[in-house]
């Protein structure tokens, strides 16, 4: 614990210009809220070896649920509700011993059970991330981490969203938007970490076909130079973008998306200055880039990118929204009901999508 | 170095029965000469954390090309050429000071050039993997595990093949075949290790989405279920089932391809008593299978079993023809030039690929 931060007096002083960042809690029968106790201490805690920056954290979720996780998931910090219109010198954040919540869901909240889909789940997840975006779009929290919904749940309540993502753009009225997988240091060898976008996401891969075109790669290739040249503190990223086909189509052999589609959206890139190669096959770029070739990847499909991801480092990946006029990471792990309520869950990719909000936040850049 | 094996006479005794396994080159130009060279010593080493089982290793390759991948991969042993006609009696095998070649190029090898594309090397492989073929149909050898070929180079030579797996059933008049890729106990949580295999393969996505049919799948589901069987002595293995979409196309919002297709195919092995469960999200379904939950998985594309298997374990991995008479393993990796002629390329692969060779030979069952 960071004895700068024990008192209210020296919260103001130290956290001065520190990032307000809203977690999320999801699906209260999942594991958001344990992670969000068993992350707290460590969200202070600059004696780790890879601290976050300071930041001010703020739950959107609901008091007791997170209070009832204790039971699990023991923390000694206080679950304190505060009012949705706080403001950032609001003297219960940025203190280790206080878990601030902004109380968004109704009564129903108290009926879910652990481990059970149900459209109170559902909804209370969905209240939480939107009292989040209001907050985001309203510059009253600098960026969002969001904890896991469940799909299905969400929409027993009613709210048809393939995902997190979706919301988001919907609620910022953005089209153009993307879906990043971020693996930090921790997980592949170059230490900026590596930066996925997916050319097509949550479609069947029929339509994810007709889906890849040049513009839409070329596109994707932008967003994650962005996104890593912030990362990497404007040291320009090295991309290399996957093959939908098997060996690259092998010359045309295996299909020829390669030559027609995406190689000119490689090259289109590189005559903009970007340091982007490929298309590659899928299998051995991104064996390169876990051993530190590459700091971004364009991959074609929603699998591509996720085999890769999860057989990589699951639990040190985070889900980052990109093109969004907000900052958004998240968890790129799920509900996982089989952990929920046993207090075994890692933390390690909600702490990495803190640091990540973070350090966008602190930037003044959005992904 | 095991000393039962240093003198001609205690060979006959003590490898009484072992199977004679043919290593084929590959391309000289790749790393397969001095994988050879590499693995000699370990082929035999009894005092290893996991020894092979005793085997009779014979080279199909050029003796010359691999005496001079000496100066880059020093090993003791003597290169000798055997007669193609040789037996099993043959004093040469079984002993870790002498590797035994049948010689299989023409002069032409002598001009291919360390991390060079050509058309003499392309053949050269094609040549020493013709030769282990015509041995193994034969019965003079009891399996084959192949070095790195090069396709550019192999179709620079005429030689219009995908790779070995097709030459290997084109050869064996078979066209059910299937491509299996192994991971051992060494790079997965469960100690019999994972099999891995594929639908479909060397096409594009386009066809292999048109290839993706109930009775594909189930042929793939029996050929990972009696491969498996055989490396578990028995236990009836776990089988997981990849969705072709993503998030298994979410109950039909993402494709409808599991419903139609991949849930009946699991469906009938069920009936048949096989231990087959899915359509799964093939993200998590090989997160799963890495942490041990699961010993065979049916990839649907080539991307998605390659992708994992390379991330998980590149080098630890073997690629195992199934439904040939003969059986068949190789190195999962490439010709690597980029490491060819360093002297630092890993035999790991190799060595395992001679391990599930071994397996199935003195079982007498081919994959």
């Amino acid at each position: 614990m960071t004895a700068q931060l024990k008192t209210d007096a020296n919260v103001e002083t130290t956290a001065n210009g520190a990032p307000v960042v809203a977690i999320t809690m999801g699906d209260p029968a999942g594991i958001g809220p344990e992670l969000i106790l068993g992350s707290w201490r460590d969200i202070f805690d600059k004696t780790l070896a890879r601290p976050l920056p300071t930041i001010l954290p703020v739950v959107y979720g609901d008091p007791a649920t997170i209070e009832k996780a204790k039971a699990f998931r023991p923390c000694s910090a206080r679950v304190v509700e505060i009012a949705s219109d706080f403001d950032r010198a609001n003297p219960a954040l940025g203190r280790p011993d206080v878990i601030p919540v902004v109380s968004c869901c109704d009564s129903s909240v108290s009926t879910v059970k652990l481990a059970e889909i149900s459209a109170a789940g559902g909804d209370a997840a969905f209240r939480c991330v939107n009292r989040a975006i209001d907050a985001a779009l309203s510059k009253q929290v600098d960026a969002i981490a969001t904890g896991p919904l469940h799909k299905e749940a969400l929409n027993l309540a009613g709210h048809h969203f393939p995902g997190h993502t979706e919301i988001l753009a919907s609620r910022c009225g953005t089209s153009a938007f993307g879906m990043a997988l971020y693996l930090g240091g921790d997980s592949v060898a170059s230490p900026g970490g590596l930066c996925i976008v997916h050319t097509t996401l949550h479609i069947s891969m029929r339509k994810a076909l007709d889906e890849v075109t040049t513009p839409n790669v070329l596109e994707k290739i932008r967003l994650v130079r962005r996104f890593m040249t912030t990362v990497l503190n404007g040291r320009e990223p090295r991309i290399g973008v996957c093959a939908l086909n098997c060996h690259a189509g092998d010359g045309g052999l295996f299909g020829d998306e390669e030559i027609t589609i995406i190689s000119p959206a490689t090259r289109l890139a590189q005559a903009e200055g970007v340091d982007a190669r490929g298309p590659f096959p899928a299998d051995t770029l991104f064996l390169d880039a876990k051993n530190g070739l590459y700091d971004g990847i364009v991959a074609i499909y929603h699998d591509q990118g996720h085999i890769a991801t999860k057989t990589i480092d699951m639990f040190g990946a985070v889900n980052v929204a990109l093109g969004l006029p907000i900052i958004r990471t998240s968890v790129a792990h799920g509900v996982a009901f089989n952990l929920a309520g046993k207090g075994v869950a890692t933390t390690r990719s909600m702490i990495e999508a803190l640091r990540v909000a973070a350090l966008f936040a602190i930037k003044h850049e959005t992904p």
